[in-house]
C-alpha cells in the first residue's frame, strides 16, 4: 500500500474510534461534552495516534490495543491544546482555523473541558474489559508511562519552561532543547513507546523506537517554528509571525532560517536511522518522517 | 483508642506520604512543583484519603495500598480547589487561610499546577512497584473508578452544573442534589469504595460502605453551606457570607438554616445506619460521620 493510503487508513480508525467515545450527552452538565467533543474532533494530524498504532503495526502487535493507547494520548494533546490557547497562558483566539475552546464556550467551561479530557484519558485507558490482547500489567504500566510523559518531568514542565522563557532575551539552544524536548517531545516518545508495549517488544525494539520518536519530535518543533515564520496561514489555520510579535525564542531567532532547515532534516535522518534493525517493516515510519519535514501545517 | 488520636494517627500517616511525594525539585520547571507542594501541603481535613483508609481498616485489608489510593484522591482534590478558585471561575483570593495558588504563584502556574496534581495522581496510582498485596487488575479498577468519579459525569459534571446554576433564582432541591452528588459527593463516594478494593471486600460490603459515604457526602455539603452562612471565619480560614454575595443557592437559602441542619442530620443518621452490617467494627467511621456534623470548618 502507498504511504498515503496506509496514513489515511490509520486516521479513518483513530477519529472513528474518537466519534465514538465523544458523543453528545443529554444531561445538566451537557456544555462540557460538547466542548470536549468540538476540540477533539477539530481534526489535526492526530501524530501521536498514528505513531502508536503504526509502531504496534509494524512490530505485529494488538492494533485495537495500540489504537486504545494512542487515543488516549491524543485526549491528553487535546487538553494540554485547550489550556494552552487559555487567555492567562497563550491567549489564542483560533486553533486549526476554527475559534478555540474558550472563545466558542467560554473560559470556565474550556478550563474544564480541559480538565474533563485530562481525566478521560486515564478513565478509558483503565478500562481493562475494553482490551482484546493485553495484559492488566501492560496497561498500568501504559498508564504509568503516559501519565509521567505528561506530567510535570515532562509536558507540562517543558509548559512551564516556556511560560519562564517568554520576554527573556537570552534563551540558548540548550533551554530549547530541554523546553521542547518535554512540551512536545515527551507524548510524541511515549506515543511510539506504548505502540512497542501493545506489541510485547523487546529492549532493543523500544530502545530504537523512542529514539526514533525523540529525534522526530524535536524535528517536528523546529519545521514548526519554521512554519511560524513562513507558512501559509490558510494552510496552517491561524495567523503566522505570532512568535516573533510574542518576541519567543524559535530555532528560527536562534539559528536562522537555513541553520534550523538544515537542523531538522539532519534529525529527521537521525530518526530514520535508528529505524535500521528493522529493515523493511519500518517503510512507513520512515516514510511518516519525511513527510513530516515537507508538511504546510 | 479514642476516635480523637486515630483520627490525627491517619492524618499523621497521610500527610507524611504527601511529605515524602511532594518534595522540592531543582530543575528549570520548579516553580510547579513549588506550587503543587503549595497547595497541597496547605492541611485540609483529609477526609478522602481518611475514608479510604479508615474503610480498609475497617474491613482488615492492606492499609498501605490504600493509604496510596487515598492520596490520590487527595491530589485530585487539591488540583479540584486550584482550578475552583481561578479568576474564571471562583475567583477567591483566600483558601484555608492562605492565599490561593494563583494569588501566590499567578494564573498560568496555577492552571498547571492543577494540571500537574491531576496528572500526578495517576502516574501515583499505576506505580505498581509500589504496592503491597494488591494485584494488577485491582490497581485497575481503582484507576478506573477513580478517574470515573473525579471526571464529567462526577465531579468536573458537578462544577459544570454549579457554573450554570450561578446566578439563577430557581434553582431546585433536586438540582442542587444532582451538583453536590457530583461535585463532592463522588470523589467521597469513591474514596470509601477504594478503601473497600484494598481490602478485596465483598459486593454487600462495598455496597454499605458507599452507601454510608454517599449520604455523608451530601450531609458533609449541607454543613459546609450552613458554615458559610453562619460559621467562624478565623476558623474556617475564608471570608464567611460568600455564597450570599455571589447570589448562590444553597440548602441554607432553599430550606432555610433550621431545616437545613434537620437534612444534615437526617443524613447522617441514614450514614451511620448503612454501616450495620459492620457492628461494632464501625465505631470509627461512625464517629467521623457524626464528629463532621459538629465541625468548624
Amino acid at each position: 500500500m502507498i504511504f498515503e493510503e496506509k496514513l489515511n487508513e490509520y486516521i479513518m480508525r483513530i477519529n472513528a474510534e474518537i466519534e465514538a467515545n465523544f458523543t453528545d450527552e443529554d444531561c445538566l452538565q451537557r456544555v462540557v461534552y460538547d466542548a470536549m467533543r468540538y476540540s477533539i474532533t477539530a481534526g489535526g494530524k492526530r501524530l501521536r495516534p498514528v505513531l502508536s498504532f503504526a509502531v504496534c503495526d509494524m512490530l505485529g502487535g494488538s492494533l485495537p490495543d495500540a489504537l486504545r493507547f494512542g487515543v488516549a494520548i491524543e485526549c491528553i494533546h487535546t487538553y494540554s491544546l485547550i489550556h494552552d490557547d487559555l487567555p492567562c497562558m497563550d491567549n489564542d483566539d483560533l486553533r486549526r482555523g476554527m475559534p478555540t475552546c474558550h472563545k466558542k464556550f467560554g473560559e470556565a467551561n474550556a478550563l474544564l473541558a480541559g480538565d474533563g479530557l485530562l481525566t478521560r484519558a486515564f478513565e478509558y485507558l483503565a478500562d481493562f474489559g475494553a482490551y482484546k490482547d493485553v495484559t492488566p500489567q501492560t496497561v498500568l504500566k501504559v498508564v504509568f508511562e503516559i501519565a509521567k510523559s505528561a506530567g510535570c518531568a515532562g509536558m507540562i514542565g517543558g509548559q512551564i519552561v516556556d511560560l519562564e522563557c517568554e520576554g527573556k532575551e537570552n534563551v540558548d539552544e540548550k533551554t530549547l532543547n530541554y523546553l521542547h524536548n518535554r512540551k512536545t517531545g515527551e507524548l510524541i516518545r511515549v506515543s511510539a513507546l506504548v505502540g512497542a508495549l501493545a506489541a510485547d517488544a523487546g529492549e532493543n525494539e523500544i530502545k530504537a523506537v523512542t529514539e526514533f520518536a525523540k529525534k522526530l519530535g524535536l524535528a517536528f518543533q523546529i519545521q514548526d517554528d519554521i512554519l511560524d515564520c513562513i507558512g501559509d496561514e490558510k494552510a496552517l489555520g491561524k495567523p503566522i509571525g505570532s512568535d516573533a510579535e510574542n518576541k519567543k525564542t524559535t530555532y528560527v531567532t536562534l539559528l536562522g532560517i537555513d541553520a534550523a532547515r538544515e537542523k531538522a532534516s539532519a534529525l529527521t535522518s537521525d530518526a530514520i536511522r535508528a529505524l535500521e534493525i528493522f529493515g523493511d517493516r519500518a517503510k512507513f515510519l520512515k516514510e511518516l518522517a519525511l513527510n513530516l519535514m515537507g508538511r504546510q501545517n
